[in-house]
């Protein structure tokens, strides 16, 4: 709650954008938490910041808690700071019951994880883990111009920190979605996160007057949309393995209330969590976008524009959170992340899991998401248990 | 051609928007046309022009050639402005062949048709028709401020002419679709137009994440949104009566890729040529309205904003257009008009009937609008003999 007081917004939430001067007063108040936990703070040349508890064994790779700290314009105060916080938690935890790990413990922030600012999103994560070169990332710039290297500089955070090996990667997060809530669930045991394919349709049929022109002579463009809304929704529906179908983006031309629109543009968000399955999705989308647009007489273009591979997580790591949500007396169920996270980018390079608590109404991006602080606490708790276990008693 | 210069645009169109200098300048070219013509012309207090060619019964009322000079703000050459020529060219053909009628001829341009800085629509014949008062409309103001009032008086056709009782009403217009290009035919004999109900409707479902939101805890407003279209186009093409059905306008709220639409704002445009059928396509919209609502747990607002009854043209009118089609030896067929006309408020108040010729691709209210030379001479010899059947011989 302290941390939320950082960039505030009247109605409740955060606005807290990467590499902004609100975002250098989180991370100043995160270093100096990190500093008066004992902990070593360095960051590196992209602005990911890294607070280590030593371990017992010289040799031991880290385990790292991580999460972001910036927010989307209009955000809440839980999306990415609950999991620095609660990485922050765990470490104080162990340091006032004394507890040693062989492992160190390593909390993370990394950079620009929303993307609201500068693209790519997770881009500090995606960098550490090597999909995105460093020297291309720092070259991008804001609305203003203003190149990520110039915002790391101009905030006091562009590092050298050298990377180093992650032993494993563990990270709490809010669902941003209804299921825990919805199940009554406390703990979301996060098996991976669904691919993603993203595409830009263009519908072009022909304007003509509502009035003077029958039915039959029509080339409609929103009829041939609207058919191909329904049968996103139905491939969705009809796909196993989590898919999701969404067509968030629509706009129509002329869009004017007695002509018969001419072109629309829409956008398709499809996900799956198995590649295969993702991929048979496409091929469906293809397939209906072109029925469609040889009945509605109008041409069809499909384009894809984002692509990411289903993430799958480790399950080693994933059993640990099982099981320390079992010792807990927590209720718990499997669930795959809909959205990207860090950890996403991270299990291409180290062992990962994540842990889901509860937010209310699944409402995130938004000012008034909000979460129980019983919900946010028990998350802890299994983060605690599964990082313990996993960093090895001294 | 020559008239078509007055506001004409780059791309071959015309902006002679109602009460501008641009439509001041149309109806100057007119009545000098008039006059040079012998007639004596006239306007009234909303600037309808009235140009006289006398009877030789003192005692009988006018048959009356109509349309409009004023023109959409990326309008083409043919809308409104042929009728007036038309009738120009009936009254030119009469002096030329020394042809006396029983009763006098008159050619008329109303004021304001197109409805696009002043509302209403078809302003200077519904005021002719008493269907709105003159006081009130002359009060109305463009998006400047400037009353009707203040506008006539700019370009100096604020006049008092007092209205007469019109004995016949004819308007010959470009149909503004594809049906006579399409049948290859020449002449439209028009039985009267489409009567149109128009509503405005608000689907509200629940803004949420394409990504964490499994596809039964969605509240898709889209989704209801473009079953709602696929309604609108199943009721235009069942019903009987040239039924009509379009969504012109619609707006997705966030309109974001990844985010599943919370609100959708839609228009409904139903047409039809009789009363009772298009009643109950309004009944059968917000049945369908209703249902979708239900089944996709959104709520859905329907609000009729605008009702025109069907206008139904004089069968004797509408047979000597049929029959002077047939004297000339010109294909033609029988149509409704899906649009409004400023015959349809004439039809209240004097027996009526209208004159379709092709325009290319059925296209109108575009800068690209066409006809063909050959077509217009049609409709005008058309014109002609049905204007005299009516008006009789001397």
């Amino acid at each position: 709650m302290e941390l939320a007081r950082v960039g505030a917004t009247p109605k409740g939430g955060v606005r807290r954008i990467t590499l902004t001067e609100e975002d250098r007063r989180g991370r100043d108040l995160f270093v100096q938490w990190a500093r008066e936990a004992g902990l070593q703070v360095r960051w590196d040349a992209i602005g990911n910041l890294f607070a280590r508890r030593a371990g017992t064994d010289p040799n031991a790779d880290p385990v790292v808690i991580g999460s972001h700290l910036d927010s989307q314009p209009n955000g809440g105060k839980f999306d990415g700071a609950y999991g620095v916080m609660a990485g922050l938690e765990v470490v104080r935890t162990l340091n006032d019951r004394g507890v040693a790990t062989r492992a160190p413990i390593e909390v993370a922030s990394w950079t620009n994880e929303e993307g609201s600012r500068f693209v790519p999103t997770m881009m500090g994560s995606g960098v550490y883990a090597g999909v995105y070169p460093l020297d291309e990332v720092l070259q991008n710039r804001d609305a203003d111009g203003v190149t990520v290297r110039e915002a790391l500089e101009r905030i006091g955070y562009r590092g050298d920190a050298a990377p180093v090996r992650i032993g494993a990667y563990f990270e709490a997060h809010i669902e941003q979605g209804p299921v825990l809530e919805d199940t009554k669930t406390t703990i979301g045991v996060v098996q991976g996160a669904l691919g993603q394919r993203w595409f830009d349709v263009v519908l072009t049929g022909q304007d003509s007057h509502a009035g003077p022109t029958p039915m039959d002579l029509r080339r409609d463009a929103l009829i041939a949309a609207s058919r191909l809304v329904l049968e996103v929704n139905r491939i969705a529906r009809e796909y196993p393995d989590n898919a999701r179908g969404t067509v968030g983006h629509m706009t129509v031309k002329p869009n004017s209330r007695n002509v018969v629109p001419g072109e629309v543009r829409m956008t398709v968000d499809l996900r799956n969590a198995k590649d295969a399955s993702l991929t048979r999705m496409r091929e469906d989308l293809e397939r209906s976008a072109a029925a469609i647009a040889a009945q509605c007489r109008v041409t069809c273009d499909v384009k894809e524009v984002v692509y990411f591979p289903p993430s799958e997580f480790d399950p080693r790591l994933v059993q640990l959170v099982r099981e320390a949500a079992g010792e807990l007396d927590l209720s718990q169920r499997d669930i795959v992340s809909g959205a990207a996270h860090d950890a996403v980018y991270m299990a291409r390079i180290a062992p990962t899991a994540m842990v889901f608590v509860p937010c209310e109404g699944g409402i995130s991006h938004n000012e008034i998401e909000n979460a129980r602080p019983q919900d946010l606490a028990d998350g802890c708790d299994v983060l605690l248990r599964a990082v313990l276990a996993k960093a090895g008693g001294a």
